[in-house]
């Protein structure tokens, strides 16, 4: 559970981006051995400006033998990124993974380049309205809660044990993370729901006041309710776009449900209805979230006498599931906090 | 554009909930002479031990004599609250404002308890998630950007201009607010876009999660948008829903917009289309506001060589729905704040 650096080995990043940047400010900051890389030049050169080891391409940057390699690269860049990278990763131990919003496209991208033995997914769920290395910063990720995911069980390429643990050392580690182990299925039903579908309901809100005949009154009289429900709208469109269509098989049947329940509230206030259930459905959560502070109960233990089996692989997938997340990681067992 | 509170007489206010409470702090410390009640003697009591002055009902109130009375009860106890305050107004010039969150409704009730031609309606965009006196603080309204409505043109009771005055004295005077002056109408759509149609999608958000079989797992993955998104669900859901539906007439269509607009967005995503528009839509609102901070052009002075004149009133009706705000007022001029 210790933030230290140590046990991770060399970690290459490949794109320097709000994620990539901040994700190898924060490993460098560490203590971490990190070298990182990115197709622009000026993005490298500011990199190496503010101290950071920076390769200049990808093969310089695979050259350098790294243990773990970190795909930041923009979702629709994925699979080229993994087309060239895949001659060069010579090392049968090198483990790859990546940052991305939607895990399922990408496993099929990294499978399609022939990498998919060496792949754990994962994503942190923290982000900005800002883009590029000019707005990362080693804070953005410290601490972030992760998702790290394995192919559903059974498939062919089941997630290989030793590089799961490689990956929860990491984000435990030098990050200070925490990590729900899941299948790719789930992340993508579940960041269909907190992540994509948020951000098409930003872009909607913000585009039916665009377009209104009361625009500028209304951005004028903007307050609280309006610039949250809007923040994410003014994030990069394109990569917003991106992550939306990559996992439209998620996102499309978790917007039909919001219609649905859209449409019962415009059927409510169209015949003086009640809406008492619509604006109760949720209590539970409410007084969760607006009581004291989400805190888990205490730590468990998952044993690794027997080192990092299959069983341990599925035992971690099936409590990720449930809510539970890695909040480390040591030689003799797993730690993880129970949802609350 | 002084914050100084000469001008603006005695104001008392009715209810010293969130918004009541705040907007009662803040004119006490700038010096206003402000009288406040409130129907629960707990919070009559926890506002005294602050050092406000409190009376102990509606008669005392309104024996002080004051110069403005500012309606801050729920939404549900507008009309019930207006009929008992009707009799106790015996004073010819008293004026009568209100801080809701619709002002179609509110001029509804308050004429329907004769009080009418005595009314003016302000609505602070300002809140929090929390509720009651316990939560309200003098800097929540402090320079806030208010609504301040009036009638249809043409219909009987059309805004006194010297009572218009008055409002617009308060909230830019000692409130240290800016005022759009738009008609009730204006005001019902626009809040409809920028802040119930906001609640209501925040509030499905929350459901959906709160129902989803992945709900641990998304619940603990949530992040930024996922946070801001539903922020707004977690104020308290009966005001929620009695604004909603009090501003039905214009919350429904927005809302069809809605649903409307999500199905283009599913269509896309099921058929491979393009979500290039949709998320593109408002790249020109995106540029205003990620780029420097709103600033308004130089502020205009509409004169007063003619004083209050029904003339002003629809000259700052005409700014206000176009997006200029009032700024301060003085013996003068009204100066006027245009859109950026």
């Amino acid at each position: 559970m210790s933030r230290a650096a140590g046990g991770v080995g060399r970690v290459a990043v490949v794109g320097l981006g709000l994620v990539g940047g901040s994700l190898t400010r924060l490993l460098a900051a560490r203590g971490a051995d990190v070298v990182a890389t990115d197709t622009d030049p000026g993005t490298r050169s500011d990199a190496r400006a503010v101290g950071l080891a920076v390769a200049d391409d990808l093969g310089a940057l695979c050259a350098a033998a790294p243990d773990l390699v970190v795909l930041a690269v923009p979702l629709r860049a994925v699979r080229a990124t993994a087309a060239e990278l895949a001659p060069l990763l010579t090392g049968a131990d090198t483990t790859l993974t990546d940052v991305g919003s939607v895990k399922g496209p990408v496993r099929a991208a990294v499978r399609a380049a022939g990498l998919g033995d060496r792949y754990v997914g994962a994503h942190p769920m923290a982000g900005t309205e800002h883009s590029g290395f000019g707005a990362s910063d080693a804070g953005l990720l410290d601490g972030a809660p992760w998702a790290v995911t394995v192919a559903e069980p059974g498939t062919a390429a089941a997630a290989e044990p030793a590089r799961l643990a490689q990956v929860l050392r990491l984000v435990t580690g030098p990050l200070g993370g925490t990590a729900a182990v899941v299948t790719d299925d789930r992340h993508d039903e579940a960041a269909a729901l907190v992540s994509h579908v948020p951000h098409v309901l930003a872009t909607q809100l913000l585009n039916a006041v665009a377009g209104a005949p009361v625009r500028d009154l209304a951005l004028g009289l903007a307050a609280g309710s309006f610039r949250d429900g809007t923040r994410v709208a003014l994030t990069d469109p394109a990569r917003t776009e991106a992550m939306v269509t990559e996992n439209a098989a998620w996102v499309a049947p978790a917007l039909r449900k919001a219609v649905r329940d859209l449409e019962v509230v415009i059927g409510a206030l169209e015949t003086n209805g009640s809406l008492h259930d619509v604006f109760h459905a949720a209590d539970d959560v409410r007084e969760e979230r607006t009581g004291r502070a989400r805190t888990g109960g205490p730590v468990e233990r998952l044993s690794l006498a027997e080192g990092w089996t299959p069983r341990v692989v599925d035992e971690l997938v099936s409590r990720g599931s449930a809510g539970s997340v890695v909040v480390g990681v040591d030689a003799d067992a797993v730690h993880l906090r129970p949802p609350r």
